[in-house]
């Protein structure tokens, strides 16, 4: 399987370079950047060693469609729509990082990313009804058959894997739920930002988006077909002082007081019994992101308040593999008929 | 005013000595440790100049007494019972930042605090009643007249001074209030600790204490108290990789669903009108815990999610300073009939 | 004394508001900076009050003169030279951060500022050879006779500060001078660049500008002009992951292999002995940058190898403090007639 | 192969699971440390799966004769040299992390290490003789051949590696090489300290252990033979707030002082061209610690200053593995008769 990575000097490029590259299922035969092309991988990252030390080229559709069967877009938002059309035409299998393919309605996209719809113009809702929400442990079945994969912001990833089996079960209230996230900074990319300097976010935390980030209407819209019903939530996300990591600490109410700790730790354990990187941990264990950094996993814990039957529930992942390139890369391995966690067994290497 | 600083080299004292050296309505006139007793300060800390560089003492009643009229303790749980009911009755007045005196009811303390309560057996519930709750913008008048002050805990302090208004006015609901806080390491306090290591807690995210923390009962005291009926709530903390600053982010729901958030800042800002460290800031702008670092300033944001009337709130403090210590002198001031911020005009010197 | 801050939005800019918005002796008369002309200081800096809040200009020479009798000039490199002569032809002193004036010879500057010498095409040689060098301890009596004062870098600072005692009275070695720096990224400044963002250089750590940093020249001219004779020296600065803070570690060798710890450590001290802002540390206690940070003093210690004669000095500054703006309004202090140290008695609030 | 980690649950031990977890050739038979014994390792560690969860035990020479067929003692300096003989003499190789067996002379350890050499009496002077400097790429031989390793420290290996070629061909004088270290604090261990706390080391840097610590030595000693005569040399170790990563700066004469950037770079990379995890980059190309984060690899950089013939040169390590356990897992490899580095190919998942 030859896999463009289409973006290669992003953090999302990064990670799918260093995912891939000793992974024999797969070669990297095509790296795409635009500010990059024309010089080698090693010119760039003399620190990651490609055993072939490819060019760094411009984003080209026939480019990508002759060397690679497969391409990885982890470009900014708005721009994989302006390939992503003529790559499937080419028969080239699209699994997208952006959030151009995550809504079912691309009035949607236009109206939560309205400065990116202001500069690219699209006219494919088709694609967007045809593509499939990347979140691989719920939607395993439909990647498997499709040709083009939306992967989910790194937000949604953090909340929905635990959300998923108490929604689908009735367990806790549709109404009233709150995600509270924290984000470590690479989350906000590798483009130079005032924000994000080491001066600026260093020492410090505070929230951002409220009410209105973008990721709080693609979990509202997963949230909702998995309930079977709408779902209105809060979320909000914080900036924290350290480089990858997302923690998701999530509220609801239980619509049966009476359930314990454990038995929402067993119904969470039995759903994802199938999933070796979703580890639901014992009660009263809360984990930190340092245990999932470097790693494809996802760790929850649950604990009720049984004065009131709330539940908390607790997610970390690395919000750059889980939370991106390593759910890619996940959905790659399906598509391609291997095992869905493949080339993913990785070590945390703490501390 | 002569000062005893009790429990001088744990961070509630350096920042005790820091916040009172230049102050020339206090002198500090007695630093009691006893790890470092015998040592001069200096020797402790030669980069904190204090123009009389005094010995630290081993900490005795006689001795404070001798040398001070009002101590400021800055000990473990459980330890200022000890010397408080002593030092009460030669006339010393006393502010105490640990949890002894926080709780109405010795019986609850116990509870809580169940390790301490079997160390240190206690029967002063009568100063347990007495004991003023010292969060000056709330309950400046008993403070002022108080002989003895129970500091408030640097989480119930971010949560309680933007719960308040709404929940003295009914704003919003007193069921299922929401506080996700997250704080800094220096909140563990100065021991040697493996989790609070650099290498262990740097990099990483962690919750704790869910549920059952012991700040969660002290929010919910105070918090019935003043809404006059008594509220459970969910309170979270969480362990940030940085070493100063608290951020609260608290959700409820609005009793009438047609306040904007315009409207709720308002409220806050005519709540807290006579008092220059608060600040409610404008609605869309979201505090960094970098704002407020190395001053006494809270700083506050509300946001009202108009599709189904839930109001977000957001707090960041200093959690040595106005969390803390700074929120102590603010004490001392009012017990010393000098303006509540006396002495604490700090300037953040930002980055 | 009116003094105007231009370029107000940088890190020199706002330290430069936090250290002179308190002081009785100065009133901020004038902010300039391009990018935020036209908005408030508050919109920009909500956490930062100035009780006159004023706008920031674009920044002119005819509103500067207007507004003030002195101005700071915080601005990149090059760019000061287009301001200065027309600010003193007003009467108007000039204070200026960068390196516009450092060096004697124009000729050298374009030679070293290469890039910027491009850019600004200058004739001031004139000026040049007038600045005085704002090494404050060093040069206080032409300081306090200047009109255009040329602040030294952070780096040469922190050398020539522990230097020059043991060049000037011949204590080490001309030849084979070691100068190991190591500093916080805000010395970086605040523009955007990506590698200072948090994800790039946090958790790491690197040296840059081996052997022909520009700071190198700088420091070799002061140090020849006191040291009596031309030397050459090895300067090696690292990127360290905090925000302020910068530590030298220098390497020379004694020319009477008898001295000892203890004899140079008087020696510096007495050198000093009027400055309280230059502490030397007792032999064997070696100073973190923390002990420093948020303030205007400089910590030495010194150590003797025994052995072999040689010597290891360390020093620590805060870079946006000794290192920059404080060391700039010594020397405001110093043309104003006033203490050398008036309006910099800071607090360092550990940790 | 069985292998037994002796101290487990410190920062050595940690790595050793980590890096022998997933290897074929190794079966990790024991897990010894004495505060957890008792416990399964995955109480411990919950987020380092290990596929045959074992009990951590006492540790005893019974059980791990019992075993394996070599023992890594990653333990605290002195306790080796009480297990070393007695698991020798039963046929188990050891490789040790400590300091024990790194001197050829055990009255040179007892002066070095005093405190240790009071609270343990050691008279194996034998096997200090006996054993093998663990550097693997200059000793490998040797310790093909070996039954007890010592494997170096982390500052002796980052200066060690790039020192030799320079010193083994005469290229530097022997004479004025001054060291300047900086380590991430994981070096200190993950016993409580402290001076490691997060609040206490973070956001600043310090020196440490001038002229005297007891690496100096231990440099000293292996230069010496390498050179072949002695000498002495200036190393200053520093504390940054990173947890791993070490970074040394070294500076030399160079014997010919026309010999260019190149030159050196040259001879360097002839020298080491077998050993793949060794990178010596282009000239003026410097490297961050996080080049080498998680990996084996030792990244090396060369600089000649024309003007006066000294050299400067920067290696980076990740302090716990080519400074640590994954150098004592490459004599592990070279003892048991596999590739130097197998299972030492690491990704390094930047950022």
């Amino acid at each position: 399987m030859n896999v463009a990575i289409v973006g290669a000097t992003g953090y999302g490029g990064i990670q799918a370079v260093n995912l891939l590259k000793n992974n024999k299922n797969y070669k990297i035969s095509y790296l795409g950047g635009n500010k990059s092309s024309g010089s080698k991988w090693s010119e760039n990252f003399p620190f990651i060693n490609l055993k072939s030390d490819i060019l760094i080229e411009e984003i080209s559709v026939e480019r990508i469609s002759d060397k690679a069967n497969v391409a990885l877009l982890c470009l900014p938002n708005g721009i994989s729509s302006t390939l992503t059309r003529s790559l499937l035409e080419k028969g080239i299998k699209v699994i997208d990082l952006s959030a151009d393919y995550r809504y079912k309605s691309l009035e949607q996209w236009k109206r939560v990313y309205s400065s990116e719809a202001i500069k690219y113009k699209r006219d494919d809702d088709d694609l967007c009804k045809e593509a499939v929400y990347g979140l691989p442990e719920i939607y395993n079945k439909e990647i498997s058959k499709g040709r083009l994969i939306a992967c989910p912001g790194c937000y949604p990833t953090s909340a929905l894997i635990p959300l998923t089996p108490l929604l689908s079960q009735g367990i806790i209230d549709n109404e009233g739920i709150v995600i509270d996230s924290k984000s470590g900074t690479s989350g906000g990319g590798r483009e130079p930002n005032q924000k994000l300097l080491f001066a600026e976010c260093g020492e410090g935390l505070s929230a951002y988006g409220l009410i209105n980030h973008r990721h709080t209407s693609e979990i509202e819209q997963i949230a909702s077909f998995i309930a079977g019903n709408d779902i209105e939530l809060l979320f909000t996300p914080h900036l924290i002082p350290m480089t990858r990591g997302m923690h998701s600490t999530i509220y609801g109410r239980l619509r049966d007081p009476g359930l314990t700790s454990s038995d929402c730790r067993i119904l969470l354990e039995n759903f994802y019994r199938n999933y070796s990187n979703i580890k639901v941990l014992p009660v009263d264990s809360y984990p930190s992101t340092k245990w999932v950094r470097n790693t494809n996993e996802i760790h929850i814990s649950v604990k009720v308040d049984s004065r009131n039957g709330r539940i908390i529930i607790l997610s970390v992942i690395d919000n750059l593999i889980k939370g991106q390139t390593g759910q890619a890369i996940q959905n790659l391995n399906l598509i391609s008929g291997l095992p869905i966690n493949n080339g993913l067994e990785m070590v945390n290497n703490y501390p």
